[in-house]
């Protein structure tokens, strides 16, 4: 059953682009460098490669680099835009906000683009392009940037390989128009429910005002870094997936059997299983980019709609599911159907 | 000349509320703290008094006490609202987002209410509340908690008096609704423009991935503070107002002398009086907390909105004007005609 009350979202995605830092670090060189028999990194992640920044590389630099991929491809120039939106899950900088960062790099230091944040940790994609969504179809924008970029892998502790050895850093980016040119799609459905019991199963404690250097706490570069309980994140979110998911197709109106594609958050090899098991869906059926990219934050998710869209595996005429989980904890979904 | 593309916008505030940590720092403190004259650090900053975390203080816990009073207000328990946004000028921590946080400190963990932020530094709530209005408008929403909540405290750097003594700590929170209950009101105007080649001039370097201690920067605890070029700020600022100004004039189709009320961002005392002469409003017209306050980040501008409508400066029948500058560097305004 279509939710009747809310109207249809008609947008176009005008250009899509993703980048990453130029430097790769394969499981084998973790194994090399830990004394770990080959093959273990890879074994234990299901990451072989992952791209991870130099001292050069910035948040705001990479996104700019996807950005102007995702800029060519709409065959526009970044003053064209009449937003700038950052969704990433992690801050560049503690202030001013990541898309006025980016709103720099991007050469617009000048321009009076608005620029602001909408962020959602690893959903932030979805948060943001439901949000996105109603002022596009009301009018307010013409062509928005929206732009993920986190880089992870300064945070990971190897202490806890099970963890850090999954991240990579990258960024993606999309330029969103109301309907018109480009890849005509409607937003079917969209949702996100938050469970913050889950709250400090995946989190990095410091970073803001509730543990700062400041305060002098001895343990605070610790307190920097990622944590993450991966068992109870993937117990917590396997408990609300099935509701979830049911929730987002009587949104949409849509059965299970009707999804052409679905491009899961790659948040581990364990949790897109068990979501590709749960959906019934063949592997060809899922844009699975882990194991060379890793879990990229909220970079994953538009890194993964990118890839498809290039390759030919996203393309019109299909109903694709944006799906995931994040750390609030949340859980997020989006299904599109492209015109 | 209205802006006719756009449809109107027509809310309704369900509630309003604001806290402040208990611990309050008065300007004669911090004179005889650090051996100035009595009288200096007021003289200096405009600034009497503020409230100050203390280390049992979070930006969440601030965050649940003002939504409790808007929720109050609003004759609503928390599980009654359908989302939950923070726009918060600083994290609490680096990970989940910020109202994440919040729902957890309001006992909604396992109700799965979405949470999100939306984060334009010191313009988060005028940044949201156009966002979100568009959402609301569609009926995507029917009352969405709206909270900003800033502890600046732990980042200021003393040897920066100038910028150091202008801050106070607190939260405020809005409850929205579709027009109906309530204040109902109309967005007649908002805009945000963003001039980043002012991005270093207001900035936190640290706090996320560019400068992160993994990094084993030796200056870290100092990029942790909250660095300002008050100055240059103040010119860049003053460069756009006028136009910025005018255009959300022309976008509400209103006169300047049709403004009943201006709640400005108290970023200074420098900067509200410069915009109230700019304005030609007089002194009673503009709502000035920053004596008592000081600049509360993205808390101030909700903070002053609720102390106008509970001592009913700001009421029906009023044409009421939001506006301020924030790190970005931003200009954000918005114009409601409160019906």
């Amino acid at each position: 059953m279509p939710n009747d009350s809310l109207p249809l979202r008609a947008l176009s995605l005008l250009g899509s682009g993703h980048a990453l830092p130029a430097r790769r670090l394969a499981s084998s060189a973790i194994d090399q460098s830990l004394g770990l028999p080959d093959g273990s990194i890879e074994r234990l992640s299901g990451v072989r490669s992952r791209a991870v920044a130099a001292a050069e590389d910035t948040a705001a630099s990479l996104a700019a680099q996807a950005a102007h991929k995702a800029l060519h491809a709409a065959g526009l120039s970044a003053d064209q835009l009449d937003c700038v939106i950052a969704a990433s899950g992690t801050m560049d900088q503690g202030m001013p906000c990541n898309a006025a960062l980016i709103h720099r790099e991007l050469g617009l230091g000048t321009s009076g683009i608005p620029a602001f944040d909408i962020n959602a940790s690893c959903l932030g994609f979805i948060a943001a392009l439901d949000q996105l969504s109603w002022s596009l179809v009301a009018g307010r924008y013409r062509r928005v940037l929206l732009v993920c970029a986190d880089i992870a892998s300064c945070g990971l502790d190897w202490q806890q390989l099970h963890s850090a050895a999954i991240f990579g850093d990258g960024a993606a980016a999309v330029v969103l128009g109301r309907d018109g040119d480009g890849l005509r799609l409607n937003i079917l459905a969209a949702q996100l429910r938050t469970y913050s019991e889950g709250a400090e199963l995946c989190q990095i404690a410091a970073g803001g005002s509730r543990h700062h250097p400041s305060r002098g706490d001895e343990h605070f570069t610790a307190l920097s870094r990622f944590a993450m309980r991966g068992k109870a994140v993937f117990r917590l979110a396997s408990t609300h997936l099935p509701g979830f998911l049911q929730a987002l197709l009587d949104e949409a109106g849509v059965q299970r059997t009707q999804i052409d594609r679905v491009i899961p958050h790659q948040a581990s090899h364990l949790a897109m299983q068990h979501l590709r098991k749960r959906l019934g869906f063949s592997a060809e059926q899922v844009i699975d980019i882990f194991a060379e990219y890793g879990n990229q934050v909220a970079a994953s998710l538009p890194t993964a709609l990118d890839i498809g869209l290039r390759d030919g595996r996203i393309r019109s005429g299909q109903r694709v599911l944006l799906l995931g989980t994040g750390a609030g904890l949340s859980l997020g979904g989006m299904l599109l159907e492209l015109k």
